[in-house]
């Protein structure tokens, strides 16, 4: 076959498994609502939470890269011992996002109010007792809870294999979190520590860690350490390239509002290495005032900006060659490859 | 063997598996500690939020079910299969009660302050960025969300047959956890509504299930029916005497503050029977002030409290009784009367 007849087999392959995977996603989230609704209609709120957060959009990217880690390792494609462990993935990704949305007091999600936001505003229109902040919050507590449990019961039906790589990465997520509320809250300019935040929640979570569960299902555990140095380098530049949104992105584009790290301290990695080289962006976001346009102009008039987004190249061609000798399936490293630039060049 | 010394064999054997499930326990959360902390040592902080509090207490009332309907099933006591799915109970309750305190506003829990108030202080000492509340609920959110992911991670040892009742106790738990919240905030008097929600909490989550996943793991998982009914009594018994405890025990008796069900708004199940039986008791709650005595008082010259303490002696009854026909082994059925009699008349 030609290049261009593997890439269109490598998406179709892909693609019907990702069908099955959005069938058994919300098959067993129905299933739950018309389960718990016949006990009492009111359960069907929290798991409402989940569902419509998930159908709200989102790109599937860590599905995405667990269905690639395992055709790209030589995984059957008609045998779908991989989808309870790219489902699962999804609804992770789900609690991850409902508590980090409360974490960050961030009110929109793709294009949506968050969880938190849209229960304390039910609450207080029903004039429901006690505080809508509290109510809101605890419902997105219990959403995300719920998410988290529901992921893992789907992983049940994944073969025991993968255990290992599923508990590291639901454990690096955690950790990674917390270092990145850590580091908000001590507002220090580290940008090793925020790069080690950037490769925890970005490379491993997102892209590392899916892909080697993903071949592990195919039985090639073996190409987990290529696909975590493509997944270290790509984590830090799909972290710069986000945090660029940030700041120069407009909330149309990212489904969430623009400036948000910077208004929550965020300590982003863009900002820790901006910091360091430039003592007055130090003083623009130290103020007490925040002028996002001020910050801007500043990141672009020191260079920092178009620094970054070389850097973001140099990532980017790392991660590529981090697969360039590993044996991949016909048309998965050129795939692996286009997928990198579309992770990390979101806006192009 | 005179039943006096079946007791004896009985509790030995089950400490002699507790003993081996708090080593399996700690030295879990230690090797986790110390992995991370050779990372950044930072990530301890998340990881000591759930120890501290497993640490400072409990009565590892789910272990002890979960063990006893093992053993009562006839398992070996010489097997270590059992033990993974007691750990992870524990730690699955960690989590519940971290995020509940969140929930709950709690500043108590087990003498000692919640995980949320403990960080908001920390951040506070430190002048670090941001709200200290929020840093502290964002610490308890995520060491939650850890223990969670730890029970799971101890559950992949556990034997696959104990899965589908895992998955049921872990989803009723948080639907059960989120009707509460949702009583709590519509607080109409539904005596109906409360009695699902402490069977679904206390019931199930505390009683019948752990009983069920021991019973499963030793191959008898018909057992699962005589537990749910001897759950189900206990559960809503175990209930109304905590909301009894609430009211009139003390906050050195509990851990945590007398009362507080009340302050928060809390739709107990001894408030909705009251509050149908006793329009005053209605009034008392509804006032701008809360006047703590007053309720008490009310309670004991209305007879709502003579009640239902005569109704918690019929639930033991009716929960002891369903265990009366079952084939157990020697002492067991002993042991778990006696185990009813000190969930429910925890103050006696």
């Amino acid at each position: 076959m030609l290049a261009k007849e593997h890439a269109v087999g490598v998406s179709a392959a892909r693609q019907r498994l990702m069908d099955v995977i959005e069938e058994r996603l919300f098959g067993f989230l129905d299933a739950e609502r018309a389960r718990w609704s016949s006990v009492d209609e009111r359960t069907a709120v929290v798991i409402d939470a989940v569902t419509d957060l998930i159908k709200a959009g989102g790109k599937r990217i860590r599905p995405l890269f667990c269905l690639s880690g395992y055709l790209a390792a030589g995984g059957d494609p008609d045998d779908q011992s991989v989808v309870p462990a790219a489902v699962a993935l999804e609804l992770l990704h789900a609690c991850a996002l409902i508590h980090d949305d409360v974490m960050d007091e961030s009110e929109l999600r793709r294009g949506a109010p968050t969880v938190h936001v849209k229960h304390a505003a039910e609450h207080d229109g029903r004039n429901w007792r006690g505080e809508p902040r509290r109510f809101g919050e605890s419902v997105a507590i219990l959403a995300g809870d719920l998410a988290l449990i529901y992921a893992d019961r789907i992983m049940a039906d994944a073969p025991p294999v993968v255990d290992d790589v599923w508990g590291e990465l639901r454990s690096e997520l955690i950790i990674g979190q917390f270092m990145d509320v850590t580091a908000a809250a001590e507002f220090s300019a580290d940008p090793e520590l925020s790069c080690w935040i950037a490769v925890a929640k970005s490379g491993r979570y997102t892209i590392h860690r899916p892909l080697a569960v993903g071949a592990t299902i195919a039985g090639r555990p073996e190409l987990a350490e290529a696909f975590e140095a493509y997944g270290t380098a790509l984590g830090e530049a799909f972290q710069l390239s986000d945090d660029l949104l940030d700041v120069f992105g407009s909330s149309t584009a990212t489904g969430k509002p623009a400036g948000l790290d910077f208004a929550q301290h965020k300590m982003t990695l863009l900002l820790a290495l901006a910091m360091q080289r430039d003592e007055r962006v130090r003083e623009l976001v130290s103020g007490d005032v925040f002028d996002a346009g001020a910050l801007r102009a500043r990141l672009v008039d020191s260079g920092v900006r178009a620094d970054v987004e070389k850097h973001l190249d140099v990532l980017v061609e790392r991660g590529c060659r981090a697969i360039d000798d590993v044996p991949l399936e016909p048309g998965w490293r050129e795939e692996l490859i286009s997928m990198a630039h579309a992770v990390v060049y979101r806006d192009r």
